[in-house]
């Protein structure tokens, strides 16, 4: 029997277009919409993601994935399209429709408990929806896993192929390596900024050099403004991402656009030809987080980075960037301090910030913790990692909002992230003859090149440990990114005169 | 048996959140999408729609529908949102999935073959596909209607209610008592404003300030800019407007600022109960017309309002503003010119554009005019009315793209409005002593009072005539626009010095 490739392209397309439809529609809400229009757009998305889910499950389509899967005659585009889609829709058919609303119930009941209490520091009001929550997220995992390790079910959503197994050890190597670098970094951090204005407009049109610079197409996208900066593709030929402007610290800007663009060069890489297909995606959080890693911590940790933007900024804040060096802001931009809130961690504690969560989640699973004692496991294990504990659970355990919406087995995507972009940078380094003085005499292109034909263009064809392998010529591994910040620990501080 | 009112619910609201998202997809697509993006969006377009079609059309609703319709003791609204979103039903049931697919074809390659004429004066290459598009639409049009008349069919997907044998005679009575009107008019336009520089972004400063002065609330939603300016609800307390700028003409601007907004402070006023259903929505689109002509020629065309605006402008515009009076801004905005494009006509032009698009496009509907003779009837009819003549199809028959969307019985929602509009009008004067009067004590609050009491609450509620009468004390006719008009053509010209 002839294999249905015509339902199989209508079905994937139909995906592919709601998939984009999603995107349009979360972009517009973080940046362009009003927050009076914001009850409506969570219906719109809600209908969305219940017409995908029809669309994902729609009966008749497995016997034709499963032929096309197996049909070594097909190219391996359209069977690898398959697989992925095969997979995710397995993973649809086995949660029941009642577990799924009631953890998208929990989810609202326990982000809205947790983004309603003051100072995001109700930790009593959030434990009782917490507990729910992750009660039927384990029950959801059930229902996933044929293994018996509930937390790999969390992790495969996110990162297909890792396990709490092979990942442990590999977190276990950077609890232990980091802590003297954290030592070392904080003992020689600068003083921080003083107060001098960068203004708003100025940054954005510096956000747009950075951009164009490293490779962005800025006639291929867009680059917006929200409170929470992102990546996303709203359509072939559409990659959009956002930046968030702080009047007092260009450097946060800086950094933030690396990093988004550094996603986004990822998107406009991938083949034309995966197009409207499920091809046109990482492989994993993990692989997409890598290529924004990469710009951010290995161009931008660089010192010849800061040399290239230097004059720029001296054209667009003449005053502000009086009396600042390249050195300057770069040992600003590279400062190592103890610190309790993720999200303002520098390169170096934001690993330990991860391992702490994946500790702390993977016990979660596997029963050895419960919810209502994951504060004081929190604030120990902060202290032993960070050599500080937070006064209040908003500076502690309620910081992130990931759990509060059911997103367990998602942080040490960050991490893998940053591991990979450690590897890739070290091929990168190879490839050009010296990283830093390829950023040295801006030869971006030379780098965007590599990483087009090494791993881009690849989309989703190939899994991330694979993908990664080819294009690094290593295992997966904490080394490179360990050596790297040994290396810069050990480096003589730049001199600088810093305000 | 009881009437399943929450499956109806459901459904209804589905349908508000599909309809929600095409217009994000389509505000995205006008105001920040780059070109590159088309494909991939139009692709998004089209599943929705599908989806649309499907959820629209899913079985067992029906019965639901006509028990909700029948059953008195059920609140008017819910009767009233099951006997709209049945007739749109009852119309999508009734044409075969194939003859969709072919007039949506049929579209495209008409607009395609017109967008890709050079200087859109390729009749000859339209043809073809406007003849097989009309042919569709008429096969159409003969699915729809019960009645005779396939034109009706036409006009009832945009003005329900309206009737070619109910048109006609007003159309005429336009067309013979305005041309004294364009004759008198042109005699007295004052040359086109010279040569000033009224820069972008301040231009958009003051579409923000004129909209906020008439009452748009920025808090509820957004101006942008587009090509093509529209108005559009992307979801509850979500209302956003376009505007277009021309660097040599303010006028314009604040023109389509006054019209856009007059759209959005309706959607802005509809009943807050009517949030997500089909109840949020103008009973048609004439009716929703005359909410923006209203502001457009009728605060527009008075020199109170550019007494209004005129320190307004020259603070933002010290230089361009150099020797012109408010009495000359005035001059301009109401100037009557004979001229071929509709787009960029006068108050009293339009109409005459209107009316002559009316008797084409029913005679093809009718079987008395051919595709083919459409440039010579368009030309010949152009000159009677307008005693002009386009030199070639791009400045006649191909300068509207509604046509080559299969958009027929859409051009006289235009004129609808304006007469509507001008019947408004004159209960407004009534209502706050003097139109002209209040708009020069800038008591919009009155104004925006008046209608939202009389037209915008009740959204789709009340039909159009029963709306528009109640909220007029006059019956529908083309009086009120001609007095005003004629009004305005005999009244003493203001001195003006226009350079």
């Amino acid at each position: 029997m002839a294999i249905d490739l015509i339902t199989f392209r209508k079905w994937a397309d139909t995906l592919a277009d709601l998939d984009g439809m999603a995107s349009v529609l979360s972009w517009d809400r973080a940046v362009a919409m009003p927050a009076s229009g914001s009850v409506s757009r969570s219906y719109q998305l809600e209908t969305l993601a219940a017409v995908a889910h029809r669309e994902l499950t729609r009966p008749g389509i497995a016997d034709i994935l499963d032929a096309i899967v197996d049909d070594d005659e097909i190219d391996p585009a359209t069977r690898r399209e398959a697989e992925l889609l095969g997979r995710e829709r397995a993973r649809a058919e086995r949660l029941p429709e009642d577990l799924v609303r009631a953890i998208s119930a929990a989810e609202s009941e326990t982000f809205g408990a947790w983004s309603g209490t003051r100072d995001r520091d109700g930790w009593e009001v959030v434990l009782g929806p917490l507990t729910r929550l992750v009660d039927l997220k384990r029950t959801e995992a059930s229902a996933i896993t044929s293994g018996t390790d509930l937390y790999d079910a969390m992790l495969d959503e996110y990162e297909p192929g890792a396990t709490r197994a092979r990942l442990a050890p590999v977190f276990r190597a950077l609890a232990d390596r980091l802590a003297p670098l954290v030592e070392a970094g904080a003992a020689h951090a600068p003083a921080p900024m003083s107060d001098r204005y960068w203004p708003h407009d100025r940054q954005m049109q510096l956000a747009r050099d950075v951009a164009r610079m490293i490779g962005f197409d800025l006639d291929d996208g867009r680059i917006g403004e929200s409170a929470h900066p992102f990546t996303g593709t709203l359509g072939d030929g559409d990659v959009r991402f956002s930046t968030r402007i702080d009047e007092r610290n260009p450097i946060s800007n800086i950094s933030t656009v690396l990093h988004e663009a550094g996603h986004a060069l990822y998107e406009q890489g991938f083949t034309r030809g995966f197009a409207r297909s499920a091809l046109r995606n990482a492989p994993s959080l993990g692989a997409h987080e890598a290529q924004a890693r990469f710009w951010e911590n290995h161009v931008g940790g660089s010192v010849e980075f800061w040399r290239l933007v230097e004059p720029r900024m001296r054209d667009l804040f003449p005053d502000a960037m009086d009396g600042l060096t390249a050195d300057a802001l770069h040992a600003h931009a590279t400062a190592v301090r103890r610190s309790l809130i993720r999200v303002e961690a520098d390169e170096v504690t934001y690993n330990l910030h991860v391992v702490l969560r994946f500790e702390l989640e993977s016990a979660l699973f596997s029963g050895d913790l419960a919810v209502a004692d994951l504060p004081t496991a929190w604030n120990a294990r902060m202290q032993e990692l960070l050599g500080i504990a937070p006064r209040s659970a908003a500076e502690g355990v309620l910081q992130d909002v990931h759990w509060m919406e059911g997103m367990f087995g998602y942080f040490p995507t960050y991490t893998l992230g940053n591991l990979y972009a450690a590897q890739l940078a070290d091929a990168v380094d190879t490839a050009v003859g010296g990283l830093e003085a390829a950023i040295g005499h801006a030869a971006f292109p030379d780098i965007a090149d590599f990483l087009r034909t090494r791993v881009y263009r690849y989309g989703a064809l190939v899994p991330t440990a694979e993908l990664m392998e080819r294009a690094t010529g290593v295992p997966f591994g904490p080394e490179a990114l360990l050596n790297r910040l040994e290396r810069r620990a050990l480096a003589p501080l730049a001199t600088t005169t810093v305000r």
